[in-house]
């Protein structure tokens, strides 16, 4: 029987348990040893720790805290492990607590995080996703159901003394060339909220300021949020310090492809099995710099697609220089408008954009100056048929229904 | 049987064909009258109208006039077509010419084009890909064949005298930021090369002048080099013009998400067979902007990925906030030097990326201030095993063969 | 929070549990009642009810009493279903016990109940496999691992009294024609054994003596042993009796199409969870006689296969007429040669067959005189590649472990 | 640009070609030579050799001299193929004649051939199937319109004298079983019509009568009808005789698993792209008998199905033992009585089942006494939603539209 060699409770605060942390730094010791070959289970919090309740009010989204995120369980040190390895990880399986079988999706206000749409969307949003064994929908968006693509948001190993110093520096410089900037550029150390894991005092104190916080993918991986690394597949993890130090949380039920939400996901607390294994400078031997993975033999087939192209002249007909960002915004926007037709509001639309298993696509990044991005709309998690025909949309939607929203204070 | 209602003739000139035009203007005459309901095949010349040859010299890739680029075949009315309506193109089939079995990739000098890692592939490089039934190789790259995803990399409607006009509006303006750029940060209008097709004289060369270039795709569509407009799929394009005006070329053997090469998938001559249908009033019905398509049931299967992970920092160590461009370059770099470690040289795998049926996915769009890519890597195209494993690499290639490359004069 | 209907205690005997039975028969009492729209979950023991154990011996597997067999949850009664409806059931998710991460697969003696190769493997044989989250590998077949397509073998509602007299007698007619076979032809009601549930004193033993044996699927599905009734898959049931009485069982971790070694799949005691809903008069509007139903959205891709065809020729060169039994046989044989050749004893690749993912096609049935069958092995199920090339096979195994096998006594 | 080693003339009479055959026999002459390596192209006439007409008569299925089929274009020989080598077959393509889109399908009439469910549809009967690009619909069938799975019907390498002795006994000893019956059990050697390529005079006369007929799948694969052996798929064929002797025919548009109308799939006239290559001594090193394939890489995509159970319980209630024949038949049966209650007629669904790309699968057989069985319906075939709702289906054809039926004479 695997043991689970993390475990968390959910009626206690995260920062209570010491194989926990929130912040990158090489120092944090190992919460828990295991050796090549063997397969153990990681249970964890959701990303925020538990400030996202299940209720029809988005005020938890608009007041979160989001110098506590995100909440990690680990790091697991690996013996033998070295500076140079691959750590190869094969995601066995992950899960839902049974006493927990919900999720939130939510766009963060303008004031406090934002989004990929927070133009559009200024103000916080929320809504809360059930879950059926493999299948879930939502009590705030009718009509539509789907098989999740479960997978962590977040996973890697610790990084070095010398990569953390390169992580600070150019992101406090990015920072610096708009620092008032609302929402800011990037999101750097912060000791008041940090968690440590086993660190006490002083080195702790120390650590804490300067721990690389999680929001961004690094050269680690960390938070790629790629929806692809589901269960099942099989990943090879960047070594940097000694035990490699893997951690992972930020589970997520389902989410699309660019977690444009940014509060982001299906967004859960949950437990995740996995098995290590070592290639012995492996970094070398295959020229390595990011992780690179295999995706599962198991994944929901949603084969039918309703594709939105973009292109990188924005929502105000100013033209950009080949930018997917751009391209792809335009792509969203573009399938928002059409899910507008068979009565979704815009809210409704963007959440589903968010959560259920939507591809984006890099089409066309050479044919100056539009870049092309395409949006893959899986057609069968709707309730009803979303394809055109000779005689328009059916509205299939009476608006009783909508995504709770709470005004900025 | 289905009658081809426009032909070319690889020998001769292709502004000898007036029913092939390399501009979208307006005013441009229907080459043919087609009825909602009918299907019929197209011609096409390459995009460069046959400038590219089969041989080992990347010459003719260096020396290319990009001002003539693209030769669409075309334009097709639909009879009953109206601004406002959705032109339902079903692609039925695409193929090949019996006597041109060949296409051609390659990246064009950076005084003359560039492309996607041009600071990294200045020069002039080309390789010729043979056709043998449903699949593809190249003298230049061995150890690689693969099954083409078959598809035009440009097809639209002629745009209306209000969106040509703002085109041209939007992307003077963006040359103007930057008017010596090498390359230019986009393309205007130019005269002196264009094809008009049916027009003559007065009318001709003030269209001329005004002709929107074919180069960038647009909200027609136009050059979207989506490898995913394959052989059945169905696309619904907006129309804004009477008799909606559907030009198609460009055709591509097969191509990678983003056509990274620029020149650019696999380029080749060939025929399109094709089915119209209308949808009255189909823009307002669905809120279309950008042609929104169906994919085919019909593709290469290629399911076992290997899969690259890039982020916005660039390989200048420079952070940039949220830059999908900068994510992918670096994927793209990722995979490359991955390849290197099998023997293939930079140019080879760049090439690679760019011809084989390569899914670029934007994963994660929302992390401050790191975006992130990901390349996924068809493993099946190679005759080897490109897998890791803790043995490290097997070097298969042993660097007699490369992609001919052309100094600039 | 759904609710577990129906619960098991694997350290006790099934026959202990009333909401569990092991024939059918309309007057067994509903264990439980649902209404429709309701999702809930069912604990399962293993089909033998725990006679088969987690050791290194097939004596269990030799001795077995198949009389005892299938041990099935329920009957669940459905608020308002009656004869005629459909019972739409949507199997939301199959999982295993935390502490039983194991299967079994079998061979039974020809003696006691034999299978389908029982002429080639005429003793008892057992192999353990064990679970790592979704994936399963066996101790005594090493090489191979591959994600398991679970499922319930064991399916359907309470035949009505006329249904249950039809399968009595024309089941009693085709062993009346060889009464002495070894293997029986079929299995006839037993009452020594029977456990009917919640039924006691005679109205128990009346229906035991013609309560019909769970072996054979049937028109109400029943022992179907179809592996693509895994999770995710939505199934539409005949209903017989008032309030439908679906009942299930023999869960499998993962089979091979066929369920070739009889005993069987991967066998396990698990849980199932379900939502039912019903479509009045169903049967009738579409016509049905047996269950149909709709794949999951969400299964292991395996891709790429290796296939082998049979025709209907038997193994000592007799000549059938369109067998399309006979037919696959030979696939079968043809698969297990093949895997010989890499260092797989015969019992080991049959059990390989038994087990994993593998597709039996009925390729051709008109072609007189001879039926053509195909097994689609997937080959990514092998730690090693078995695909033919020029130089002929690695012998990958050493033959020092095989299948426990015992002796007849 | 690769040659076309076979043509053929749709216009002339199939006899007058020297590189058709119609007999298997080892000294048919080889038609055209090919080295290792090469790749080349084959023409073929239909199956029948042009019997079957595009009109709307039946009287041509009905009347049909069934001893001349099938016509097969070869044999080709490999230089240094010897027997027991393996013949590395790589379909590179399929296609169709310019001035030949279409194809038929047919019932065969009881008295002439009949098929797998004659005593239900006694009488010939016929639909014509029109090519536009890959898709394909027919006149005769309303409402679906779908992908061709094209591939050949009957493909493989002469068989040795001793193999031929083989056949032509156990087929002469199955017919002597019954020598009376309608239709025969078998196809035994008939000189009349037999057409073997370069042979003349007495070696003819003598060939003609011995050899075997085309009919059956066999050893050597042959008229397999497997519709997975499409265009890019690579087989793997037993070697008998020195140079192999390649022979194909019998092509397919498209065809359901089973070929359940005998005449049969979409059968068709057209050309065959493969590349030959040798395993020397293949047969013994991977023990093969039968021919083994790998799938292609491009076939189309129906992933949504509608699934029918059929168990071996035949439709007069008999029960039969573990019979996967009879529970194909079920299954078969139970779709086409599901598809008349959306308006088509029985003969309109069974054509359905023959031509579209169904699958068939063995599901379980060894729950004596019945054998399980699936027919896999894609749901995307159809025009319209064919699946099951609480309304009941709509009825969406109105009976103005049959397939031709030609009463015996």
């Amino acid at each position: 029987m695997t043991e689970t060699i993390i475990k968390v409770n959910l009626n206690e605060s995260p920062y209570d348990n010491e194989k926990i942390h929130n912040r990158w730094h090489p120092d944090i010791p190992m919460a828990e040893m295991v050796k090549p070959g063997d397969d153990f289970i990681i249970e964890c919090v959701d990303w925020t720790g538990g400030q996202i309740k299940n209720n029809d009010s988005a005020d938890d989204v608009r007041d979160v805290d989001l110098s506590q995120v995100h909440f990690l369980s680990g790091p697991v040190g690996v013996e033998g492990a070295e500076p140079g390895d691959l750590l190869v990880v094969d995601i066995l399986d992950i899960g839902t607590f049974e006493e927990s079988q919900w999720g939130f999706n939510g766009f963060f206000s303008k004031q406090n995080g934002g989004g990929f749409l927070t133009e559009h969307f200024p103000e916080a949003q929320k809504s809360i996703w059930d879950f059926k064994g493999m299948f879930t929908s939502s009590r705030h968006i009718p009509g539509v159901e789907f098989a999740g693509l479960i997978h962590p948001g977040l996973i890697g190993c610790l990084p070095s003394k010398d990569m953390l110093e390169e992580w600070n520096t150019r992101e406090k410089g990015l920072v610096d060339t708009d620092p008032d900037r609302v929402p800011a550029l990037a999101t750097l150390p912060y000791g008041d909220t940090a968690h440590m894991g086993k660190m006490t005092g002083d080195s702790r104190d120390a650590a804490a300021a300067e721990g690389a916080r999680t929001v961004p993918p690094r050269e680690h991986g960390g938070n790629c949020d790629i929806k692809d690394l589901s269960r099942g597949s099989k990943v090879y993890f960047p070594v940097y310090v000694k035990d490699a130090g893997l951690s992972v949380g930020d589970l997520h039920f389902s989410q699309g492809d660019g977690e444009i939400t940014f509060c982001g996901a299906i967004e859960m607390a949950g437990w995740i099995h996995m098995r290590v294994n070592l290639i012995k400078g492996g970094m070398q031997k295959y020229g390595i710099k990011n992780p690179i993975f295999k995706p599962s033999p198991i994944t929901p087939k949603y084969d039918d697609y309703l594709i939105f192209e973009g292109i990188s002249v924005d929502e105000w007909g100013k033209q950009h220089y080949l930018d997917v960002h751009v391209a792809y915004r335009q792509a969203c926007l573009n399938a928002i408008e059409y899910l507008t037709k068979f009565g979704y509001s815009k809210a409704q639309a963007y959440a589903i954009l968010g959560c259920a298993p939507v591809q984006g696509h890099i089409s066309g990044v050479v044919d100056i100056p539009n870049a092309c991005a395409t949006l893959w709309l899986p057609t069968d998690i709707f309730e009803f048929d979303v394809q055109p025909n000779a005689d328009g949309p059916d509205i299939m939607l009476d608006g009783s229904v909508d995504v709770p929203l709470s005004k900025d204070k």
